[in-house]
């Protein structure tokens, strides 16, 4: 279970100490890199060592983000450091490589918003009430009277907007825009920095939703929508793992549509799916468990052996099997 | 040129006259209709005589505003009122048949976030620094203590959201996520409301982006991206006015497209021409000048007489043009 620590003891262990490693999940998304270069930078002004890790490094699109250079691929090489920091990161292992590559540290600090982190580490603080670990970062960056410069308050900005699809989930709350507030007074331009965000990516996403729509099929009465995208395409394309992120929700957006599938082949005969549902009635995490998958009920995903077809027309009925329920 | 009134002079006319009727500009966008609607609201919430008009009504995207149904067409028969409110409408003639139903009325108040308002009407407060109309009528109402209802506060989130692309264009302030903190602690439901703005569209909308990508074309070195809808394909569709809208966001986005154009063919012979540009090096004001049209310079757009092959050719030779330009 969680027990959080103050964030006093954790700024403590930020003034205190000396040698840091700072550390997000694999895979990374703008809130766990957000966090992991903010953290560093502040760590940096405190006139610390700091090294920062992660699995993937930093995905080209987000090279905009000021001090992203510190970030780098983990090491073969274990080293040794006083304090290790993994940021956004549910369950330990799932920084990776970065993880691994830490031979031996004093302390670990554990600052997450999963409502799923189980709180390891020698100090932790889980919210899971926070739309974002950066809403997090912020409130002990100011609340402790850390440094905020500049260039942090674009990395904590970015880890909030992203990680709350520009400040609309049911996360956000009044609190998200009072620092989204302070974070422009502290420098964030934000037409500048929504344009990196939001409005830039490769001609190829453009492409890959093309190829999806094409193949948008309708099933249930209309209630489901759903599209798949065969390895070949992938290949055509030149496709990345990013590129696919959130077109699911284009089809999930359609007025009257229930709950909505994507299915990509993936290679070694099996197929990922992702379900979404905008209603309790449809509980997707049930249809992935049938077929050895999980997640929540309106967001759930599995990964399914057989052709792209075959798992398309299986998961489809299933869902159907759901409407059905009384 | 504009000269402001005080809002203490605005909210004594609110408080003090009794029938009043309220307005703003045709093919209503969230700002125009949310302030119609928490203006009209407010009124009511004083126990005034209030009356709401809008040329095209509430198009049915905008039907989950509370209070909506107190927007009217304007009848055919002129009346009387001793206060006509005029809201984010820059120039009085183009609120239309709304401004046109007003016989007579002892006092105009016009109230507009566009630079381009010359602050007609007896009372006029005009702040082109304001990112939405509905940011200003915060200020009113809160200012001088004005009633502000739970109703009123999504009406204004919605303007204000709307009209900043979700709180990201340029325009957007640290006072503009202040109010936003203040709207959702007034009682937005934050999470519900954004997914009736931004996750909730017709079908057709999909289909007509699917058939616009599969005409997708890249011209000047792939440096311009364009898409063409023929009559054919919005009579197929059933494509509505609203369909089309932002729809040109998707080609300026792609990495590497420096200008993006849109060509609607609308029936007697005419295309409507759409630019959108990335960098004060390609003015398209200046091209659509060429074809009788006008705008700004990273936005523009313009009616051109012609086949849809035929405008697409010779604007975006023009634009082609303003590439080679020293």
């Amino acid at each position: 279970m969680q027990s959080n620590h103050a964030l006093a003891e954790i700024a403590e262990v930020l003034r205190t100490r000396n040698r840091f490693v700072v550390m997000s999940h694999a895979r990374p998304d703008g809130d766990a890199l957000g966090c992991t270069i903010a953290t560093a930078l502040c760590l940096k002004q405190l006139g610390k060592d700091v090294t920062a890790w992660n699995e993937d490094g930093v995905p080209e699109k987000f090279r905009y983000l000021p001090g992203h250079e510190m970030v780098l691929r983990p090491p073969a090489e274990p080293q040794n450091f006083e304090v290790a920091i993994v940021l956004d990161n549910a369950v330990k292992t799932r920084a990776g490589k970065a993880v691994e590559a830490v031979a031996q540290a004093d302390v670990w600090i554990n600052i997450d918003h999963h409502i799923t982190n189980e709180g390891y580490g020698d100090f932790s603080y889980i919210d899971a009430t926070a739309p974002a670990t950066g809403q997090i970062l912020f409130e002990l960056f100011r609340e402790q009277e850390l440094p905020l410069t500049y260039a942090m308050a674009d990395n904590l900005f970015v880890a909030i907007s992203t990680d709350t699809g520009s400040f609309q989930y049911p996360s956000t709350t009044a609190r998200t825009y009072e620092i989204g507030a302070d974070l422009i007074r502290a420098g964030v331009n934000v037409g500048e920095l929504s344009q990196k965000m939001y409005e830039s990516y490769p001609r190829r996403r453009l492409e890959l939703l093309r190829e999806l729509l094409n193949v948008l099929r309708f099933s249930s009465n209309d209630r489901v929508a759903s599209f798949a995208l065969s390895a070949e395409t992938t290949k055509k394309l030149g496709i990345q793992a990013d590129d696919t992120e959130g077109l699911i929700d284009y089809i999930r957006s359609i007025n009257g549509v229930v709950a909505a599938a994507f299915f990509d082949e993936i290679g070694d005969g099996r197929v990922r799916v992702s379900l979404r549902s905008k209603s309790p009635r449809i509980n997707v995490s049930k249809v992935c468990q049938l077929f050895g998958g999980g997640g929540h009920m309106l967001a759930a995903g599995a990964r399914v052996k057989g052709s792209l077809a075959e798992v398309q027309e299986k998961v489809l009925h299933a869902i159907d099997h759901e409407f059905d329920q009384p």
